[in-house]
């Protein structure tokens, strides 16, 4: 089958590599319906990860059920289905608490910029749609699997409300889905810190009421100025830098919450900062299982259209150049067709 | 009157000060009744915090009412009062949701060692009990114009409901006060981390069902093995060394919840492990007021007792020898008698 390795910096190739087969009862292939690119991906693209051997790649995917292991009850081949990049066993603790990204039993999956996908604990992990969806919904079911689950993970983490304020820091794509999960958790204001006009523009189709350009102390004070002088109750970070976690701290009104879905990289946070404020911080990868059926319902009623966020689309085959497309920034995100 | 003066590290003297004026028409005048010597007092007694010039000391205090400004309307002379150490109108936005620490108008008392005190916003910072309480209960009132509230902070913020499994790093008065805080709320499990013999005998008597005596990674250990390997739904850390809070993030769940009350001193948190963890933190100066009547409540109907924190009383005359107890670990906090 034709999947995707990095070699090196700026080097991703599609390649022909062996089919996945079952390793476990439980486990289940499928084959991959639409997968994607990352903004996490361009991380060993840009050589701020390092690539010390040529890996796989790849992590959003939705698709078809084409194998089942003898362990596996639920999910059964033909189904549609959608998966987190996160696998869980739905079963443990940790996942019975709604952290299905901490499962004990779970892993974070790396082959699905690809035509078959191998994906363990299939019955805790995938959810599968009743039949199969109208292919104009695909990229909106796609997003769900990373980035509307981690937008909304961080609206949950920072505990938006009916009637909140809400700042968004970061346009990329879980930004910009952030934004939908603000309007759909009921925040009366959410201000998107952006100042790239095309996601400006999405971000105000998905629901944001104000957009601010400036960013670190300028940004701040003009998050204070519409604020009141308070700050706003709730700030989703979705970038991952110290500039931008200092700029959401600081953003937030005391007693209010943000949520951290930016994935720090060697960031220092100031414990009397964080603790002065009074802000309530939470984060990490997202339990997007935790909201599959949830956020699936809602793409298949047409209350959220985040496939929007894909504003590129290219064969598989073409996966090198679905990188450098969002690394010169020229796409939000790229959709990626076997 | 009599008032407190620190002149440098160790040098902490009783001394004849100006009685206190109103200054303003939202002040009251009271006459101490108790106050006492903080954890946080000993940081420039020791010399953790710089003392760049004598300063008066003091921020926790009950008392009797003396004389009100002529803007106060709810305080009344003759009333018994309870104050926090940080005032607040209580009606600013931040009070309003709830952080009265963060209070616009706010500031933190420093003159409460002595026989009278001025306190700012009378009306938003002090609350008067029905009628003078049995001098048995002082202390138990005067624990919750601090420590108590903000070992309550501590439980709340970390979100203690019933049935959680919750564990306190640090056995001062705030962390003892934690303990009783969390049984309020219903906690099933309740795991001290205590090498203290008197300090463990007073954390059971608060309703700890376990104590832990190992500190760091061997601690993180213990909570691990009594956890299941899971983590505990709630830690309150109340310490702030860079130390406890990591042994506080580490003891967590994921998706638990650590409240942050032991004050950072230049503490460091990675900002990659903060994410990793899914844990939830929170923390601050305590919005005592938003507590007190509660508080009152449960110590007027001898729910709870933390004056039990006091295991030392001496005369206000006598501040210095209050000071050397603590420091020494003499006592875990000291009742001063104007």
């Amino acid at each position: 089958m034709r999947g995707t390795i990095i070699y090196a910096p700026g080097d991703i190739r599609s390649e022909e590599l062996p089919d996945p087969t079952l390793t476990a009862g439980t486990d289940a292939i499928i084959r991959t319906v639409a997968t994607c690119v990352c903004g996490s991906d361009l991380w060993p693209y840009r050589g701020i990860e390092p690539v010390e051997a040529p890996q796989s790649m790849g992590h959003e995917y939705v698709g078809i059920v084409e194998e089942v292991g003898n362990q596996v009850t639920s999910i059964t081949p033909g189904q549609f289905v959608v998966g987190s990049f996160a696998t869980s066993d739905n079963t443990c603790p940790n996942c019975r608490n709604g952290y299905h990204s901490a499962c004990v039993d779970g892993e974070f999956l790396t082959t699905c910029q690809a035509e078959y996908i191998r994906i363990p604990h299939a019955d805790g992990t995938l959810v599968a749609t009743d039949g199969h969806p109208d292919p104009s919904q695909i990229p909106s079911l796609l997003a769900v699997s990373d980035v509307m689950g981690t937008g909304w993970y961080a609206a949950i983490a920072a505990e938006v409300r009916a009637g909140s304020t809400v700042v968004v820091v970061g346009d990329g794509a879980v930004g910009l889905c952030g934004v939908i999960a603000a309007r759909e958790l009921g925040a009366e204001r959410i201000i998107a810190m952006s100042r790239h006009t095309d996601r400006q523009k999405l971000a105000t189709t998905f629901g944001a009421t104000d957009i601010v350009t400036e960013r670190g102390d300028d940004g701040v004070a003009r998050i204070h100025d519409i604020t009141n002088g308070i700050g706003a109750d709730s700030v989703l970070e979705c970038v991952g830098t110290r500039e931008s976690v200092t700029q959401a701290l600081r953003a937030a009104r005391p007693g209010g919450n943000v949520g951290l879905v930016g994935i720090p990289q060697a960031v220092q946070l100031s414990g009397e900062e964080l603790v002065s404020s009074h802000t309530g911080l939470r984060g990490g990868p997202a339990p997007v299982r935790r909201f599959l059926p949830d956020l699936i319902d809602r793409v298949l009623h047409e209350r959220i259209d985040p496939g929007q966020v894909f504003d590129l689309t290219v064969p598989l085959a073409d996966v090198s150049e679905g990188y450098r497309a969002m690394d010169e920034r020229r796409a939000i995100k790229t959709l990626l067709q076997p």
